[in-house]
């Protein structure tokens, strides 16, 4: 049972999300991705979000680009933490989508990482920081992955 | 039974709506005005938006601000031509909720407009020549009001 | 007859626009493909734009880089519902056109949508959104896109 | 019979150009003021470019915000040197007005000058730079401004 | 012992942060507010990122304005989640902050929330659903506000 | 004896120029070309300023990118009319010069075009028109330009 | 004999650079102030820099808005070190004058600090770090100032 | 021992610091190449910086892209000049870094000059013009550099 759900706009963002799977990977944190759009898949999207918590999920991950409604879409259906990555177009590089998903309103928090490549590989780490309150085996993996960070 | 549906996010929106109303009513448009937000009533939101054709709604006009998902919300759950209106806010001053409303991916349109006040009338302009397509009367007024307008 | 006037301010757009057209197409939407700019040709474009509705066009789409003037020119002598598609150009990237067909003053609406090849598309879907209102085959095409859409 | 014929979008602009006519007077170059708009009032506008030549105007000045068509439009119908002011609306400050001016495409000129009042007063300087070339009391005029100035 | 430590750059910060400790005050979450600078103290704000997770800490609250390297620093030098909030400044309004505090390095993960005082409130929020994954008594009362909420 | 003076910032420059000197050439209008940097080689770019005039100069571009303080360093030291051009670089794609060019301070005023070769192009058709009030042949080209133009 | 040159473009700088006067005050760094325009009085402008190293000013501080020349030309006829300042305007805020300080051309280099109030301050604590590396007392007290600083 | 500390954040901002080095040696600078990151090797970082002075540092060059926060820490934990390099990234560009580099709280100064290969070779111009006021066998090459550039 995953306990992170991975979620994507369309199947052309697969590629830029490969690096977030390959790293919860490596945290040993189980997950599942999902493709799913706030615009054109309204009700699979709010079945997916108001299952999750039920279904073991305990972060969600969502990706997407221009007006990158997707992570604020999970927010509004469920309880448990969603992180967004804002994804680059080609005529205005994920500014749009940064702010789009960093300017939630008051009561319904979405954690915003950066834009990209960057985006997706911080928010593995930042599912991995999150559930290593919980869960030991995270945790450990977590923090080694830190400590020989440091080591440069 | 109204042919617009106003939706703001917030009680807070309507002193800037105000005028899109008065418009309307100078366009002998009906009209509806709700409170819905995308994030924190995403279930009465989208009860709103799927009902809305069945109820006679021919135009939806939504207005928001910061991440701004609400129009692009109600396109998600309905057919009917959504005129999104991008509010501002005390930091960014709407070029979030500007490119927010703009930037929806292909398959689900929604029709923006300037930010804030300017919006706000347009927004109610802009559903006055849509419905004019179909509404003798509606199609009167707005001519005539255009006419007026042009001689300065 | 058309109901779509499709307007470019030059022949370099049409690759562009071609997905505008293809979309159109798709919704058994009748259309006209011209070349005129506000700014080089404008007795042209103001000919185009007083002469539409009378000859039967009932949505305009105009698509413009840069200064972007097309959109808002045809507003002007028409009262045809207009939509803007933002180009990009090589350096602005279409956040100059994005603002200039938005900030529309209040009077003069028109309906902006996403930069690029994602705005191309919609402004064909937001046409049929708006002829649906009116025209039943055209509502019939778009309602079953839309329902094909959310599928998956 | 004035050689620089100001024209503003709307009343409500008349304060900001106010120190453009001042330092016109101070220049001795002749100007007429004009209310006009490319988008309410296109008629009355394109007969006010296409005229402007003829009745001796050499210089148009043109103030607007937002979209900020009003200058590219003047420039679209007629040979005449024209000098965009870029206004501050509430929300974006100018930015779009700034590069809607700014961003105008080959073949149709367009001088741009600041945002908001220094923008004002540079398009009379300007104007008096333009006009010196042909009228000896204006470049007096001017050269003796700049000289002044430059004691600082 | 609190679980959620929040760490402003000033004391100029406390009004806009206020907001936050109410909310965490309504979720049950005990924390502590201490007033730390990356750059003008760093020591101070190394120790206390150093030894918060060994003092019970599990969610690092950040607000900075300008460059705004606070949440990152606290990043840098510990594991527990960090959540960072851009504080306006009076000229470019946190869209730096925005930027700075989003677009950290592969490795690090800071979870950014909106600019300002939605952005205070939302951090709350935000740390009450990642502390939510393992303390039921706040789960309970993130779930009670959420549903409170979603009456509209 | 010219009566433009294109100046560039350096050699890399003369590409992008290319268009403004051949339309210079089919308008008629006679040009120098000058290698010249507000910064790189002040004096030398003061001497050209001080001296255009009295060479006859009519008409000063001034080509530059970044910081691109080429055209407001002519426009301080002639009184002859200066058109400035702002260059693309590779990272902020000429936002910066764009801003830099336009946002001159009252007193010194500078003509500002778009950015990159559509600017360049109309440098060369601003400054055909500027003559033209004054020089019948280029009146005459330019006029027949533009009338060419017209016809699409 | 005063070690620093403060340059300000008009008397209405005067009131921002305040604070850059009274910490040089503080870090008993001797200074004189004068007020010199880029553009207005460009010969005041380039004696001030080309005599500043032979009358002993070891680093000019330089502050500008909009356009914000001066810190570039002081660079471009000095090879004393030059820190800019940007000023923010009503309307763009500081952020033309940032860009316009900081993407000087390869060759010429200025420092450029923060917009206003932040960068007025950070001129001052910049000068004085420079001019320690040579001045024993200045090193002295600005070195006592980080300590203290660091106490919090 | 060097006297210029160059730092870069990962060993893939080597090709972009190449000119910095190649111009420091034309400098006659010496000057030692250091892989530090704020957010990734705290610790190794904080020691650089807190034993630059003691070990013969007398300027700190630090590039940086993203949230750009090296030059920042580098400022927090050393009374020596820091020059800041704002490295582009594939999305924003550099701005970004650019801001964060320049937005420096009032107390902690920072020398921002431009984004990529400009700033890179500019920091190192900026470096010597530094050194120059001690050292003068820098100063001798900087003045011979600058002189000979000014004859274009």
């Amino acid at each position: 049972m995953p306990l992170v759900g991975v979620v994507i706009g369309s199947r052309s963002d697969k590629e830029l999300i490969e690096s977030t799977l390959q790293i919860l990977d490596e945290m040993s944190v189980s997950y599942e991705l999902s493709v799913l759009s706030a615009h054109r898949t309204p009700k699979k999207a709010m079945e997916y979000a108001t299952s999750a918590q039920e279904r073991g999920i305990e972060v969600i991950i969502a990706a997407a680009g221009g007006s990158a409604a997707l992570p604020g879409f999970m927010a509004a259906w469920t309880t448990v933490p969603v992180i967004g990555v804002p994804m680059p177009t080609s005529d205005l590089k994920g500014i749009d989508a940064l702010q789009a998903i960093a300017q939630m309103p008051p009561g319904v928090p979405v954690a915003c990482v950066a834009i990209g490549s960057w985006g997706a590989r911080n928010s593995a780490y930042l599912a991995a920081s999150i559930l290593a309150l919980k869960h030991r085996s995270i945790r450990e993996r977590y923090e080694s992955y830190r400590t020989q960070q440091r080591q440069g």
